[in-house]
């Protein structure tokens, strides 16, 4: 394996799919944002991704085996549209590792046919706050508009996207793809599947799929509440300033 | 994208074009004196430049784009000659990485016709003076003779040059294409717009463009008032040796 | 070099191979194992692999001679099956160095028709342990219960098993090469040749080969002294829970 | 320039060569002892060695130009045979980068029909003595013998030789060319050219040039001198047990 390669399950046919990543990165948004839609909604496994570039390690399962570190792509039967749902332990530690990756998904994605790709990531403000908007970034102004009717907010995020969830909408506008990264709000220090929520509900609503959020909302719920209670220790300890410095938690 | 690569626009002509680099580096002289010619010259652009060995992000725009980090190439139609500037976001990550992209830089100027190249950087001094010096190092005898008649100094700067400034006129070298680094003295620490501007004022003559200086004259004066006020008070605070250690300020 | 090679004797035969690799890793469990196999079964040294991705550097000998930092391969004569094992003096440097250097490994046990690959690895648990057990994690379901049956422990490890031990198994696995990583429970600080016993000692069963254990059983009873006695030093000095603290000992 | 090349002046021509190198390195001997035999037995400059490996930078001059950083080998008309030298700005930063220059060498010292190598290189001890002796590590028995039988000392040296001084000979082993790497002893905090003359006299004698060591000897009292005094200034502030601490001094 001398460069990044997909290994594709044979007799693969898909309908007009739209393409979603979801890897780790800020506030696991992603992760947790495709996982639940994976899990919930069926997903087949299709094909797996490895790569050089990624840590050269290989994780240990509970029953004594052991697998390579990969990225995975569910399909998911939608009525109108097929979804292609990316996930995966890690992404490549190099640059020039992280272009080769997001080049494969998009050479991927052509052959597929896929027309429009979406990657979730989180957006880092640094505040726990109880709104969690769902913000976009989009790779032409088309795309935008499009997002932008169904409710996804643009404009207000600034700075840059880093890994998967930017470059492959990045590269995907060399290749006149529409690529649009949608972003939950979230603190960045720790795992918010309150954030992760409210983009699966506007997925849902964009692409039409239908999905149980209730556990998620469960899952949501349980975690603020630990993580309110740490903030409440920390704060008693340390005075009302300290709150923002809370370290990350999974 | 595997390696560097140049996107040109269709059907650009050139007349005995003359290449100016100016990418972030010391003081980003280089920066603001190209961006300051293209925007009062109204430079057209005609090529960007990919690299996966720039950092693994994209940029996101306040209208919710986003967009690859590049370089980007524009054209500035002179009397005599026309002008090639090439600004950009970052410089590559790594030294084989910064290798390829200089050299690609220059098969493009090969293939543009390109008899001169001018790379702007930032001499370093470590000073904050009231001069600001214009200096040069050329690759080769007759370059610096031109280039020191009309004003440009040699021969007062020691050390090396870090990055495309110094590689393009390097590696044109072994392509017996003229090349010449001009440098900017400046402190080092912050935005120099005030040394920007007398390497643009020499480039101007040397090249024979007329360009109004106003704007970037008042924006040097601006800042130089906010680092003299700095220095003060840090030296205020600190006593007089103190002020050498300002911080990079933006 | 500009990729990995292997470089073999002429004339090799062998008579259906099990690949072993014993290579530099935690407590040095495969190192010590591997190279006691070989002292004590009379290898062959059948083959040598370089890599431009071991440290760039040579060794010196005590007679005055300097060679390349090398993997080597020595062929065990078996009664049913002939051993290859292979250990080391280091392993690659970066991600991309270790898929390239695990992937030629594959290679060669197919081209030696290898069909079951065993890395020796160890366990780090961060307690010094009477008890040094011998756990595995396979590739296949198959492997794993051919293992078991024999007294390796499966599902008692997590977490993830860092290079070659563990790239190995996991790149055959998309060969369908069998593979398992064999690993001694240690203590993660020293070197423990009591745990590499063990291994070995399993090993001799599973693959039905004789072999004295005196000799690293005496290393290892000599070691563990030294251990207890730097132990007993360190309790007394810092109190009883500064043990778990000594240092890498060689 | 997407690998490392070596630009060769037309029509050189060699009497049965011999390869000394003398890159940057320990108390830099190498470096200081090449440079010397070139200065004094005019060696005449007949290629140039440019690496995208080395650092991305160019060096300035005193006279206001510009140039790469590289390496260039020197021919040194002999009366039995023929020495290329080659001496260096740097060495490349990252391990593949280290063995494909030294395979590059290797193969132009094939090319130039080169039977013996011979690096320079340093070896560091950590003591300021009055004696440095020459040491060598071969790449087979029989270099090392004949180096011997001159009164190069082997076997008294262990470790590692990083970089060129190491990795070429150790390559050349694989190509069955003769290697053997000289080294000279030294503290290895400081530039030592005492050591060094002591190396280039050894050389004179086993290749048979005559060279006059003035120079060379003149220096290395006088910074004998500088490095004495440094000494007993901090032992006088520190206590004698300091001495080991002196930093690097060029």
């Amino acid at each position: 394996m001398d460069e990044t390669i997909i290994k594709e399950k044979k007799g693969v046919e898909l309908k007009k799919p739209v393409m979603v990543t979801g890897l780790p990165g800020i506030g696991l948004i992603g992760q947790v944002a495709a996982k639940y839609m994976i899990k919930k909604l069926k997903g087949e496994k299709i094909a797996e991704i490895y790569s050089p570039h990624f840590p050269h390690q290989v994780l240990m399962s509970k029953k004594g085996g052991l697998r390579l570190l990969k990225n995975t792509v569910y399909k998911i039967r939608g009525k109108k549209q097929d979804l292609l749902v990316i996930i995966g332990d890690v992404q490549a530690v190099s640059s020039t590792g992280q272009y080769e990756v997001a080049e494969k998904i998009l050479d991927y994605a052509e052959e597929k046919k896929v027309k429009t790709i979406i990657t979730i990531g989180g957006y880092s403000t640094g505040k726990v706050g109880e709104k969690r908007r769902v913000f976009g970034s989009a790779n032409n102004k088309r795309v935008k508009k499009e997002f932008e009717k169904k409710g996804i907010i643009f404009g207000e995020t600034k700075g840059s996207i880093v890994g998967v969830a930017g470059l492959v909408p990045g590269l995907a506008q060399l290749r006149k793809i529409d690529g649009i990264c949608i972003m939950g709000e979230t603190h960045g220090s720790y795992v918010d599947h309150s954030s992760a929520k409210n983009v699966v509900e506007k997925l849902s609503e964009i692409l039409g799929f239908e999905i149980g959020l209730d556990e998620l909302e469960k899952e949501a719920k349980t975690r603020e509440k630990v993580i309110k209670k740490i903030e409440q220790e920390v704060e008693q300890q340390m005075g009302s300033g300290a709150k923002k410095d809370i370290t990350y938690i999974r």
